[in-house]
């Protein structure tokens, strides 16, 4: 006998790219879903309103009460309306309190969480936060645990007692990108970045703290280096210089997580992309860091977790 | 009385971008000089024997015996003929030795210079070793010191006793080049990098060891973070990433630098283009180190000592 499950909410993931629509039941699975390339950078004359009545108004009509949420960087200056950062320490409280009700109450916004951290620049993020506490329960049961959210601008988040305590930002993923698009190492490379040798190769070159010349600036120029003594064939050279860059990244974050913890982390959720999540556990395992994917609509269930905290889903 | 000099050689340098050409006198004065952005990428049909007719034939027409001689990447794999490189340590003698001979005797290339370090990557320069012996003079009168060529692609190179024992290249210029014109971070600029005290701030961040958070990836994020919150002005936002790569290149080459020496250098000599180089010599009296400017024409010197050494120029 088939259960026909009653939605509580219309969940939304708005980004800079894409928007992923979710109606969600009470126990977080996905009864329907909509997507589409309509980021905050690519919705048709910065007209939000359409687009929103465009992916929420057949559900809306379906059911006229359901409350609907957005997360991400809809809430930014750039997006519908700019929600003020939370900071953090940050948990569901604080997400649900800072929430901005829009349009007369149509929908809410998540706001983003900040850090501020001594001297150093403050940094931020608006989406993840939702993604983080959309899978603890997957990835970390007790509320506690290191997140990695792989991207444009990579995250590294801990969460403790159920609140992010601490996160950083790198930006892997975008040096990444214009290097292979429009730097003269680009120019060498032949396919994608999925060579695992080549990959493995530009990790373990990151990792390599032996040498006097340890920082990035140097170290990228051996992707051009190694094409041109024949040592790193072509279609290897995305994936050398894709485990360059992930590799610093872990060289980066990982000393500030055992700051944090007292002890180097043993397991770490990896919330994202699936092909590129999987660069960061090959990473991940050459330091022997177990890592845990995290499900790929942990935002749904983010987003109905912070609906909860605000009442607008009833328990 | 003016005493009209006798040109001695025909010298060129010949790099990816541009084409420089000089009419060189017995002691190293450039009589005449002609220049265009004609360099290896940019030689209309790849016509380089067209290109270099056009730019040496006047001259040969008025002085027919004169050699001629070129570096730079003109003697890549992507320029007229590719030309061994010679391995570090590498003196005039050496670089007399790997001349190429082309088209029949017509002209002279320099080879580039090559370092093996150990199970590192190899490290390539090609043109920076002839900028380098055209400054030793002026910049390093006991034929030993510390230069910096900033570019593109960076290097920082140690001389002793008359010969290129070590260097590295970092890819700083084209790293900001690609993150300006394709980041977000570019997005957020106004006008040029030549606010001094965002780029003094950008190079400060760069130092900055007492964070745990010590790396490139996750430091670029404060130029967009440090924009958001109205803390840095958009006109200042390219000098701050100026700033901040070239002092994270500083960071990554003082130690290698200062393990060669066994102490700190207190003086280095900036070859380069003056706009730029002004900026190493700000981030260089950061860390309290004494910069020398090479002449602009140091090139041509160069290459009539490599001349001279190779016998093409009689002493």
């Amino acid at each position: 006998m088939i259960v026909e499950q009653t939605p509580v909410l219309i969940a939304l993931d708005w980004g800079t790219s894409s928007l992923r629509a979710f109606l969600v039941a009470a126990d977080g699975a996905v009864l329907e879903r909509r997507a589409a390339q309509r980021g905050i950078l690519n919705v048709p004359d910065g007209d939000f309103a359409a687009t929103f009545a465009e992916f929420v108004g057949p559900w809306r009509a379906q059911h006229p009460a359901l409350p609907a949420i957005t997360s991400g960087m809809i809430g930014s200056r750039q997006g519908w309306r700019e929600v003020p950062y939370v900071e953090a320490p940050a948990g569901l409280d604080a997400l649900a309190r800072g929430l901005a009700l829009v349009e007369g109450g149509q929908f809410s916004i998540v706001p983003g969480v900040m850090l501020r951290a001594g001297a150093s620049p403050p940094d931020v993020m608006r989406g993840e936060e939702t993604q983080i506490f959309g899978s603890l329960a997957a990835c970390a049961p007790d509320e506690a645990g290191v997140f990695i959210l792989p991207g444009t601008h990579s995250k590294w988040a801990l969460v403790e007692a159920g609140r992010i305590v601490w996160f950083a930002t790198f930006m892997t993923g975008e040096v990444y990108g214009v290097l292979k698009a429009h730097s003269i190492l680009g120019r060498q490379m032949e396919g994608e970045a999925d060579d695992a040798d080549s990959f493995r190769r530009g990790a373990s070159h990151a990792f390599d703290q032996s040498a006097t010349l340890g920082g990035l600036l140097h170290k990228l120029f051996s992707t051009r280096t190694l094409g041109l003594f024949g040592a790193l064939p072509a279609r290897g050279t995305a994936a050398y210089l894709s485990g360059l860059l992930i590799g610093s990244e872990l060289d980066e974050a990982l000393p500030a997580i055992t700051a944090w913890l007292g002890r180097p982390p043993s397991r770490v959720g990896v919330i994202g992309e699936e092909s590129l999540a999987r660069r960061y556990v090959e990473a991940l395992s050459m330091h022997a860091i177990e890592a845990v994917p995290a499900a790929a609509d942990a935002v749904a269930l983010g987003l109905l977790r912070i609906a909860r905290a605000a009442h607008l889903v009833k328990d």
